[in-house]
């Protein structure tokens, strides 16, 4: 009875009506065994999948990866060798130069001369990418504002001087999670070069996540090109909503700010690549990635050390499954997707140097939670391609494939060849409670959910290599 | 490009087409208006819903429901005080005698005489509903099966005197957990009179959970009439592990098993039934539930805190919207779900007696997980009239509405009056890794997650409350 509600409700819609050129044996045929192979890239996921066992490596004995850590050095070493275990047909490392940026000692924040005179210690964490405040560090007037236009209104006479305290929320009625985000990181990426155009000395912004609890959550800033560069803290968000109960009921606060985080000089590090090459058309590469750096909070669990392990064993389950590709797959592990996305751009630069030809690059970069859907941006046709493999999927896994997604380590092969690119898409309702904090911990990842996503990924790999675009 | 290549596949399998007798003006003004009444209730939930607020105190004030317990008296004075408190049209209690087992104190498993002479303690809880062993403990030698059937093949000759050791595991490899539960849950359910028939003092078994960890899961047990009721217990999976490692290492082992559970008189207790008063049809009555009752272990967060609570706040949404149902909603807390469903049967015997009548009835207990769909079990018409409303439905919240489906507690009311039920699924991928459980807590829902299913709840009801079925 589905398929006669949705008929009537598509058909009110009035859409045009065309049928695949397939004969019904030949699609019996081939629906049985890709339903075959579907099944057992599932079963073999949900039974002897290592995701799981490679994050917890990742996560619980390397720990966090910024760009230029040792845990970065240390990540690129141990994922070689891993793929190099599983017997990939090829493992190689590609040069990039990446940003940076140490944190330096635990960061302060405390709102000064409070009522009854005691000074109120707020959870804070510096923004990935600040400068320092002074050695001994500052203290200005805080002045509240909901976003970057504020700043502009209220100009110079009310900034100067100040620490601006960016305290727009994360919109909780949105049920796409990452809508929510995009709404308000403005804040936290724009928001250092906003106020110091208008004099601020500092700013302090309430931490973009969904979560109600008072872990701050870091994330990069941009500086923006010939305004000075003021120091840029976040709150957690009880912090936050302390700081603004304060403010509101003295009409004044004074907030203390320490932070020793800095720049050192860009350092050697590499994108991780395994593939599996292909038996027809080896020249003709299909690309599923995630990203191997971190944040340094939290041990970039869901951030993305699901998305590479992920793709490393995506490639390993179609090696288990028995399949063959006709075109070569590659895994690969971007580097400084957080801070920079050298990485993925140094992919893009070398696939052109190399006259290398794309068929799709697919990418895992929200987290390790149950699977959704994809989204692919790309010409309609092979929009629709993609959209007829969605009936061989779960519908608790694969709900939906949509117009629009991909991944930022991706973006830069679509930007120079038109690659198709395709984002996958988990669950998001847990994803902001995490993302670039303490709390992005193995602890916070849950087997079945993570592997199943591989499972969905290695899927669609099959597809694409199968049927191409 | 989506409608169009659904088309296709819908075309290729050659279903009827129909037509909804609306003109198009008709069609758009309904969705409009439907639209933002489904948007308003999700706007509410996740800006202002009360679920998650609930469930905190229900957890964290309250404790577990057992039937029969102090946990659950104060649940039922609390739940119904709640809704009092929301100014629901009427709230009153419905008597229900329910079984009283006390778990006493905690179990002891000990795998004795292992190599080098030492003892093994095991990680173990009493399955509830079991009788307890002799003061002391007993003491037998184990036999390991893997079903029931294994028991009646070795036979008496085998299993005398023995302690048979049920370790069929969960099977990972299904999509949809409860598939998994089912198809391990009689060892739990079945395996202790199935065991006694055959001579055995008593059971372990593997518990019945998704989770590789080490903490025991109980469950009811059923004791078939006129066989002799033997203590029954359920071992950490890795105690399970543990276990039949020793025993192919060795090929004999003896477990010491030691639970002081036991039965009390039933108890009186509630069901508690909160409702919003139908304007045009007050007689005819939607029902939406979760049980009150939990085990005795954790908190009954998932299982099912979240569902009663939905259920209180669903109604509070659609009042919170400012809509007006036609048709009587009420929200029903059923007590015993867990070990003897005397409140659900209790609820339609006096649905019976009161001659009322049932338009629908919801049920939510498979945890307070991200929503992916709703099962029904009604007849096509009403299957395929749900299902129009779909497309109301964020895919990311709703993906499917299939046939079957539904829920214990509102089983009583299909069977007696046929009446259309409906079962709220949340993704199950995490929900068995908790259940019946020390883990199963409020730290292990998500608000955001438990919110949707409430949104998703309150918009069917929405819909069932202005469309009828």
């Amino acid at each position: 009875m589905k398929f006669f509600v949705r008929m009537t409700f598509y058909l009110s819609l009035s859409v045009f009506l065309v049928c695949y050129p397939l004969g019904a044996s030949d699609k019996e045929r081939q629906n049985s065994d890709d339903s075959k192979m579907v099944d057992a890239i599932f079963d073999n996921v949900l039974t002897r999948g290592d995701t799981y066992k490679l994050l917890d490596h990742l996560c619980n004995q390397i720990g966090t990866r910024l760009s230029g850590s040792d845990g970065a050095a240390k990540a690129v070493d141990w994922s070689k060798q891993v793929m190099e275990g599983y017997g990939f047909d090829r493992v190689f490392l590609q040069d990039v130069m990446v940003p940076h940026w140490v944190r330096g000692s635990e960061a302060l924040a405390v709102a000064k001369n409070v009522p009854d005179g005691e000074d109120v210690n707020l959870s804070v964490i510096a923004i990935g990418g600040s400068v320092a405040t002074p050695v001994n560090g500052l203290t200005a007037e805080i002045i509240e504002v909901q976003s970057l236009d504020d700043v502009a209104r209220l100009g110079e006479s009310k900034v100067k001087g100040k620490i601006v305290f960016y305290n727009r929320p994360f919109e909780q009625r949105n049920i796409r999670t990452f809508e929510s985000y995009s709404g308000a990181v403005d804040q936290r990426v724009r928001g250092a070069s906003q106020a110091a155009k208008f004099g601020a000395v500092a700013i302090v912004i309430r931490s973009v996540t969904s979560a109600f609890d008072d872990v701050p959550h870091t994330g990069t800033l941009v500086y923006a090109d010939s305004i000075a560069r003021i120091p840029a803290a976040a709150l957690g968000v009880q912090s936050a909503d302390k700081l603004t109960r304060i403010l509101h009921h003295q009409g004044k606060v004074d907030l203390f700010l320490k932070m020793d985080c800095k720049w050192l000089p860009d350092a050697p590090s590499y994108n991780v690549v395994g593939e599996l090459r292909g038996s027809e058309f080896p020249d003709e590469i299909i690309v599923v990635g995630g990203h191997l750096d971190s944040w340094d909070v939290g041990q970039g669990a869901h951030d993305d050390g699901a998305g590479s392990m992920q793709s490393i064993i995506a490639l390993r389950t179609l090696q288990s499954v028995g399949y063959h590709p006709k075109h070569t797959i590659r895994a690969v592990l971007f580097m400084n997707e957080e801070n920079g996305l050298r990485g993925g751009k140094k992919y893009a630069e070398l696939a052109v140097k190399n006259g290398e030809k794309y068929i799709a690059a697919m990418e895992s970069d929200a987290g390790g939670f149950t699977p959704r859907g994809f989204g692919v941006t790309a010409p309609d046709s092979v929009v629709a391609k993609i959209q007829s493999w969605q009936p061989y999927f779960d519908k608790n896994i694969i709900s939906y494939i949509k117009l629009g997604g991909g991944g930022a380590d991706v973006g830069p092969l679509h930007r120079v060849f038109g690659t198709p690119v395709i984002g996958f898409i988990p669950d998001s309702q847990r994803y902001f409670d995490v993302h670039h904090s303490e709390n992005d911990r193995f602890s916070a990842v849950n087997q079945r959910e993570l592997e199943l996503g591989t499972g969905a990924i290695a899927a669609l790999i099959y597809f694409i290599d199968k049927y191409e675009l």
